[in-house]
């Protein structure tokens, strides 16, 4: 298959460029740099040095033997969407073309402006790009479970029936998020299955939890294959944030009572799922929507097993609750649903202590590279 | 009260605006002229001249006594917005500052680009200068019926409560619209609902259905005050449209079946719509929504109304069907609630055979002026 990966260069980006050229997909990579521009903007740079994508490609091809094509241009810009469609007819692609993180949306405007205007024009240019250059082309598009936020009732996979007043009628489930970044992908929900509805496109959203890891099949072994471990607020996911936190000997920063529950995966489940949704292509005029975890976890959970994994190597690690710099509920009712990926084929990686313990190896080794400063820094949700 | 009207030069901005200083508060129009330049290069002007913004505030002076003060420019140009809202930190204000056309954002890649980014960017600008600079202001957004669609359940009034497996939770009541631009205020309503959370900003959202009418309270009887009527499929209202058909023996088009169903007003009644929301300013916090409409009719019905009217006054007036260039159901269960705006007051005109002879009379003035060309232009739903 021709498969366009948007935002390649990125923390699951790169690894599933590597992932598919793996399995013997034409891939091509298309990314701007924004992340990368945004971490030094922000000083917040990842743990270690991670190649420009053109080398991550030769390095890759050299160690596997696989091809993965690299364009590196802004698909905000028209006309550079449209010659790469034109140029590519992609089968699929996966679009991760977005500005990813939740705290830098609620900075600043300035940063809110960005995040609206960048993620909305990628997803539009998108969609009108394969409308018009490859209209059987598979969107699978990288949403999040924080589109739903924490409702009182079980959350389902995209869509409820509502029965009102002797009637019924399926639904959208209702979204209401908790950042501007996670707003940013609601819209894009709306804007794709209106499109959806209008053209018959084909869509799957992948309503995707907090990834942690950066080992994969592809770059076990290889250190210059591994994508962006971020550890900062801004970029880095919690898992993630957490061992290094330990490592770096600085105490376990759990915002408010830490009851926040989400659902978690290991960065090799995200390449199965990915690989899964494009070996199954939605129909056509289909939005077909996956929850993309497999397992839920409090902010205090993860606090303490991150803490035992420190322990059972040498460490001493602190947990410490701040005030919340966040608007957010840190106790509420959360039942997701999640057995779509799963009906597909998904074998999931539960978190081992065996994972958590080879992440936190590694971490040690770049002890000396830990920017402290890098780590806390209290964006508030409230202007 | 100090009142913003943003967009204050439109077929609905520009009455407000009268009819708000009329009550004795404090006005200023604000419009970047995107609906006549529209117009302009689209070939489809409304059917007689509108004096520019700032010679209509003059003649409304001269009239009237009341004072409408005018700033021309962008509301997508944040320096612009806030600048506006530094020197006026208004109380209110209402919001209309959109592309309104839902065939115009149909009509093409750069149409729908345009439409976006122009009624996304607006929105976000009043937010984050609302939240700078005039926290308490009471945010009036003009949304739309259309957000809705056409589901086979009642349509509330923006929210619904949903019974799920056991458990209960008010959600905003799921939208799926039927155009592009329809679907930039359903993205309107999920960035509003947002900060609203997040800020405690204070917002209605009025869900307006078509609009009929030219002819206020403030300027009836003179002519140099109406606002814009558009007959064209672009930009004019569905009413307004057909009683120019009538006029120019240009046959009503349906489109299909005809049984498409709407809730509709007569713009003396979107008056007093806005003057009520602003008169009971939404709580701190608060998205509160009302649909925005007196009586519901079918396109058939509407065509067979102008079709009467026509022929009391001598016109002889076809009705035809044409192949609907839309994509939407041409008939449909459709039971919108609409209680809000009565309980706070609302006294509905419904459309009486006066009502519409008397329009019908107006445009009989200006049978000379119509482009028959003007009128039909089949804009496709479907790429």
């Amino acid at each position: 298959m021709r498969i366009l990966i948007l935002g390649g260069d990125g923390y699951l980006g790169w690894p599933t460029a590597m992932h598919l050229s793996a399995k013997g997909h034409e891939v091509i990579a298309v990314d701007n740099y924004l992340r990368r521009n945004l971490s030094r903007e922000e000083n917040c740079e990842a743990l270690y040095e991670v190649p420009n994508l053109q080398r991550r490609a030769s390095l890759w091809k050299e160690a596997s033997g696989h091809e993965v094509a690299v364009r590196i241009g802004n698909l905000c810009d028209w006309s550079f969407t449209a010659d790469i469609f034109q140029e590519f007819r992609p089968d699929a692609l996966v679009h991760y073309a977005e500005q990813p993180s939740a705290p830098y949306s609620m900075k600043s405007r300035e940063a809110a402006a960005l995040t609206l205007q960048n993620n909305l024009s990628t997803t539009f240019n998108v969609i009108q790009a394969v409308n018009q250059f490859a209209p059987e082309c598979h969107i699978v598009k990288l949403g999040t479970m924080g589109e739903y936020g924490t409702p009182d009732i079980d959350i389902e996979e995209g869509w409820i029936e509502i029965e009102h007043k002797g009637r019924k009628q399926k639904f959208l489930y209702p979204r209401q998020a908790g950042s501007l970044y996670h707003t940013t992908k609601v819209l894009d929900t709306d804007l794709l299955w209106f499109y959806v509805r209008m053209w018959g496109l084909r869509v799957t959203d992948l309503m995707q939890g907090p990834v942690y890891g950066v080992e994969t099949d592809e770059n076990a072994g290889r250190e210059d294959l591994y994508p962006f471990l971020n550890y900062d607020e801004l970029f880095g996911t919690v898992f993630n944030r957490f061992i290094v936190q330990a490592v770096a000997g600085y105490p376990l920063t759990v915002y408010g009572k830490g009851g926040q529950t989400r659902g978690y995966l290991d960065i090799r489940d995200t390449l199965q799922c990915i690989r899964l949704a494009v070996d199954n292509p939605a129909g056509k005029g289909e939005l077909r929507i996956f929850n993309q975890f497999v397992e839920t976890f409090s902010v205090n959970r993860i606090a303490e097993v991150v803490r035992k994994s420190g322990e059972r190597l040498g460490l001493k690690v602190e947990v410490k609750s701040l005030p919340n710099p966040r608007k957010e509920m840190e106790d509420h009712y959360y039942n997701p649903a999640h057995t779509g990926l799963i009906e597909l084929g998904l074998k999931p990686h539960y978190l081992t202590d065996e994972t958590l313990d080879r992440m936190m190896q590694l971490v040690m080794r770049y002890r000396n590279s830990i920017v402290a400063e890098r780590i806390f820094r209290g964006v508030k949700w409230k202007a």
